[in-house]
Parts: C-alpha cells; structure tokens; sequence
C-alpha cells in the first residue's frame, strides 16, 4: 500500500433516525427507513470546518479512497484522496456516501421493501438529484457539520455538486463542479437512453423483477460499453491498445477479434456482477431529467446561480465530448453574471469524460491550491455581506 | 412527384454469368452463384463516358433514387440525384448497386446458400470493402462501360470510392469519398463493436442460425440505435425535437419518457423489419477492417495513394464528430504529396455523420461542379502521362 494512501477503511451506514426515519422524495413518494452506506478519510477540526463532501458519479460508490481490509484495489478517487493528494487527508476531513437510489449500500430498488418483504424494483420513487442532495444533507447533520468547506464531483457528482450550492446556500463555503452540466446535452440524453433500452429490451429485466431470476446481463453489459465508449476519447482508445486499432487478432474468421472487442467485452461483464441494473436506469434517468437553471431560475441560469454564495472552482477536460468545455463555459458565463467567484481552467488530457477518475496531477494542483484557499480566507463574506 | 426526380425506377439483378458465376472473396473463400441488386437512373451515352457510380452506406441499398411503383418514400440520396440536381441525371448515366454481403437483393448471408437450401448466415465469407468493389467491377464490366467518370459515396460508400481509386485507376476518372476515411478511428470501431455485441449479446441471434425463428430483433434494435445517435450531432438531436431535451412529456413516473426516446425506439424497430442482423454484423466488420494504407501501401497512406491516377473531391462536414475532418485532411495531405489533384471541403453543416443524406446544398454544388469539370476536360492526363 502506497504511503499516501488513506489506509485500510471501513464501509459505514447512516439509517435515517426519526425524525425523519422517512424522507419525501421529490415526485411526491415518501419512503422509508432509508439507509446511506459512506466513508470517511482524515479528521474533523474542533472547529468543524475542514469537512470536504466528494460525490461520485453514476456507477461510483461510498468507498472513494484506501483499501478494504484485504482489497488488493483502493476507492474509486484514490489518485485525488490522502495524505498531501489534491484532496489532502491530513488537512481536510472526506465525506463519500453512495447516492440515494444506487446499490451499493445506500436504500435503492435493489433494496427490501419493509411492507412487501421483497425488493422495491420499480416501486422505488423516480429519485433525483435533488433527493440524493436531500438524503446527503440529513448525513451532514447528522455528523454535526454546519458548514461543508467544499462539495466536489465529476460527472453525475458534478451535478450534485451544483445542486448542493444552490439548495443549501449557507451549507457550502465552495463547490467545485468537474466535467459536468448544470442539465444533460441531447447528446448525452440519447446515449443514456439507448443504454436504458439496451437494458429493458433484455427479456430477462421482466420490468424490473429479476432479483429472483437471471438478471438482465446481456443488456446491461451492452449498457455499460455504451457507457464507457462515450466516456473515452478516440486518443483514449488508441492509447490502450498497442496494436493498430483495425488490426485484428491472431483468430480468423467471423469471431476474429478486434483489440478494443476484449475489453469491451471485459469491461461489460464485470459491470453486470456489480451493479444492480434497475439502480442504473434510475440513476442515468435522474441524470437526464437534471437541470438546474429550470429548477431554480424558471429556465434562468443566472437567477438559479443568484441563490448561491458560495465560490466555485469549475473543471473541464478538452478531451471530454460528452460533457464539452463548452458546458462548463456556459456554467461560468451565468455565475459571472450571478457576481459569484468562479475559477475555471479546462484541462488539456486525452482520457476523454474520465479524465477526472485518471492520474491527473493538474486536477489534484488545481483542487489542492483552491481548497487551500477557501480554507484558509478569514475574510470570507457570507452571504449576508454580498 | 417532384418534377426533379428521376421517378419510377426498378431494381434489376445482375447474376454473373459464366466467367465467372464464382467470386473469390480475399478471404480465400469461393461463392456463387452470385447477384448484385442494382438500378440506374439517367442515360448512357455513347461515348460511354458519363457513368456515375454511386455507393451506399452501411444500411443502404441500391435504391439510390426516384420511386418504386407505388411508394411514398423515394431512393436514399433523392437529394442528390436526378434531374439538375448534384449528380444531374440529365448529363449523367447513374449506377447504384446493392453491397455484396448486404440484404437488399444482392447475395449476403440471408442469401440461401445453393449447397444447403438454407441461408449462409455464418457460413458466408468474410466480405471486405474489396470484395464489394470486386463484384461492382463485374457489374461496370458487364454493362459495358471500360472507365467510369467518378466514383461516389458517403461513408462505407466512401471507402469503396477509396478502394475504387486506387485498385482500378485505370476505369475511375475522379472520386468522390464523403464523410469518411481510409481506416476507422478506434472510437468508431468501439461503437460498432458495441453494436455487435447488443445483437449478439441477443440470445435470439444463436449464433446467426435464427431465419427460422424470431431474429434477435432486441440486440438489433439497440444496434440501431447506437448507430443512430453516432451519426447525428448534438444540435442536430436538439433540432429533432420542439421540446427541451430534457423536459419529460406528458406522462410521469418510471416509463415517463423523454422526446428522443421515442424517436430513438422508433428508428430501432423499424430496422429491424427492413435489414438483416447478420448482414450488418458482416458489413459493419468491413468497414472496421478496412485500411487502405495498409492494403496498398505498406502502412503509408501516400505510397498507397501512388497507384491512383484520378482526381478526387473530399468532402468531410464540421459536426460529423464520427468521421471528422482530421481524418478528411490526413487523406488530402496524402494525396497531395502523392501529386494527386485533389479538391477539399469541409461543409458548415450541423447534422453530424447524416450530413451527406439530407438537403445539402452546398455538397449538390460542390459535386455538380466537380463533375462537370471532369466531364469537360478533354486536356485529361492518362494514367500513363503522370
């Protein structure tokens, strides 16, 4: 294990306490018990004002950074938490909880259903961005937190990110929003959409009742190449492979293989053993339907970003196509206009959309020098001041 | 009917006769008999100089342009050819033909193979760009026209333009390869191979054994929809669709859907009713082994280009991210250090890889232009002259 590492770390579960043992979602359902599996790395100050709140991305988990007790792979953001990392451990209290609605440890369709005894599939309520920000706020409290120093992410992250600095204004001293939108492009829309079909159109998703069954394997590993082709870049792809992209394997024949076939295919069935297909359609759904600037600002970006008050670092990666700079851009553009402080830096990197999960020293220096700086302003204006 | 249609046309077969009614596929594999769907438009002249070859993308077929008795919905490229239009069937004889390996009247493996009474399905060999163009030469030849005035096509129909070019200088005059490239990007390969994989990740599909049972309709319509959405831009998407993208319709709850959903699901099952899995397995491998540096010059795209003796217009559009104008450039700087002649646009043009099918102007004027210019040069340099 590296020196820099957080170590070995334990999975924890927050269950929602009365009140509110239940917790009404956006689209009306109330449900409950509900559960949040999360993390922590490093230690809160006395003064409670080092807590960093990371979320993940659409297939992410609670476990961001160290090792399991005999996990040979570390958290999915290990490259950016730790000791001395863009997100220093030895600095900052790290907070990850699974979202609501996922299926590693937090309450999501893949869950038992207390009145039924079986799982919730598509009884679960439609969750949102907003509902996993809502759960992620009764964590907070519950840790006794008042005050976040940063809520930072990438992709769906991003989103919760930006949802956190606008719902809870007096909550987030800075958010920093990485490859990401305040709503979904057509683009990323449609892909998402046929990685939905791809899974419902599977015989075996039965309308989401296969916990009992076989699984709908065959479209959800389709789901997830689809997935991970619109996550990389075409440089991304070529650097993989060793071989000519369009040379073909030893093999002949119709089954010969392209070099990119196997780890599509690798990648496409490990993802099946881990992750719970309805939790992805909900998940990918909550995504599509995000849009911050209607939520907030009646279509207003600008009046949306007016809510906020807190600084911003935001992050875009050349490479990325799905979630382009010009997004990013856009997002900058309307928190200028807001009066809000924003940074912004595109990163030029070739690893596509998940250039924020790679070794990215320019990422971490970049997370690092702003967190420092948000930390340690005394002179910070709340919001009251503005 | 528009007045600028060519108007009622018919699909005729051309089954090669006896030399030879086999083909030998580079595979090494021998097949016959075989027959290629095909149709023209316009007349013949008698120089037998002003034969236009048109070839088709991935799913298209020979039905270039004009109406089948009794249909709505007129050939493919209706935009571009007929009457005063981009390949003016007033001046010129046009050819279009149906791919060896497709599935819309030529041999494929739907085709029932004469030794089995059964479809080939994976029995057919493994078809390349080359063999396509191979058998087209049969068709050229038995039409008794000894050199083509240009070669035309968009995408995979590219490709062959391509290979036309530089495997029978002698017969081609000018080229005209749209939206395309002498070898795939490896992000291109990656979404075809993802769409391989969704029909034969199908259980249905059975290893291609299924034209007795149901087709693995699902995968394919997943196939579909990849396709689809690698094809368009992301404006073209937004302008599809009068509602935000990312506004739900109507209905709510976990089947609410958004407005690309049903286009998309749209798109996919009607493919299913019209192509054959098999087919596009086949013809998509083609287009992913394609390579034409390496089939003609040892790795080197100008050695390669060194064999042509025609002019070529390349055309690439600025939104088509699947075949982008890199790609267009790369072919163009190689032709020229081949002291090939050769006319380059990039077309402003917002509708991505789809570009070349719908009403595009400009790319009408470009390639009427061109043709006429080639048509009139009588100063023409012979291959022997260069």
């Amino acid at each position: 294990m590296a020196q820099d590492s957080v170590g070995i770390v334990e999975k924890r579960y927050f269950h929602f306490a009365n009140p509110p043992e239940e917790m009404e979602f956006e689209c009306g359902q109330r449900l409950g018990p509900l559960t949040l599996a999360y993390e922590t790395y490093g230690e809160l100050n006395s003064d409670r004002d080092n807590a960093v709140l990371v979320m993940h991305a659409l297939t992410g988990d609670s476990h961001a950074a160290g090792y399991y007790e005999g996990d040979e792979k570390p958290g999915w953001w290990e490259t950016m938490i730790g000791p001395g990392k863009g997100i220093d451990t030895n600095k900052y209290f790290v907070i990850c909880s699974n979202v609501l609605g996922g299926c590693m440890g937090s309450t999501g369709p893949s869950s038992i259903d207390s009145r039924t005894g079986r799982p919730y599939a598509l009884n679960f309520p439609l969750v949102t961005i907003g509902d996993m920000v809502q759960a992620q706020k009764h964590l907070i409290d519950a840790l006794g937190i008042e005050r976040l120093l940063a809520v930072i992410g990438g992709s769906m992250g991003g989103m919760q990110a930006l949802e956190w600095s606008v719902r809870f204004p007096d909550m987030v001293r800075s958010a920093i929003p990485i490859a990401t939108a305040t709503k979904h492009s057509a683009m990323a829309i449609a892909f998402n959409e046929v990685s939905r079909q791809a899974i419902m159109n599977d015989p075996n998703w039965n309308n989401g009742e296969y916990y009992q069954e076989t699984p709908p394997q065959h479209g959800q590993a389709v789901a997830r190449m689809i997935g991970h082709v619109t996550y990389l870049s075409d440089i991304a792809l070529r650097k993989k492979f060793d071989r000519p992209s369009n040379e073909s394997s030893g093999e002949s024949g119709f089954f010969a293989e392209f070099p990119v076939s196997n780890y599509l295919l690798y990648q496409g069935r490990k993802f099946v053993h881990r992750f719970d297909a309805n939790s992805l359609l909900y998940l990918s759904r909550a995504t599509d339907s995000f849009n911050l600037a209607q939520r907030y600002g009646d279509g207003s970006l600008v009046q949306a970003f007016s809510l906020a008050s807190c600084k911003y670092l935001v992050l875009s990666f050349s490479s990325d196509w799905l979630y382009p700079t010009s997004q990013s851009r856009a997002m900058v553009k309307a928190l200028k206009k807001s009066n809000i402080m924003v940074n912004f830096c595109e990163i030029d990197i070739d690893y596509g959309h998940d250039s924020f999960l790679v070794h990215n020293p320019k990422q971490a220096a970049l997370v690092s020098g702003f967190l420092d700086q948000v930390h340690r302003e005394s002179a910070w204006k709340w919001p009251e001041n503005r």
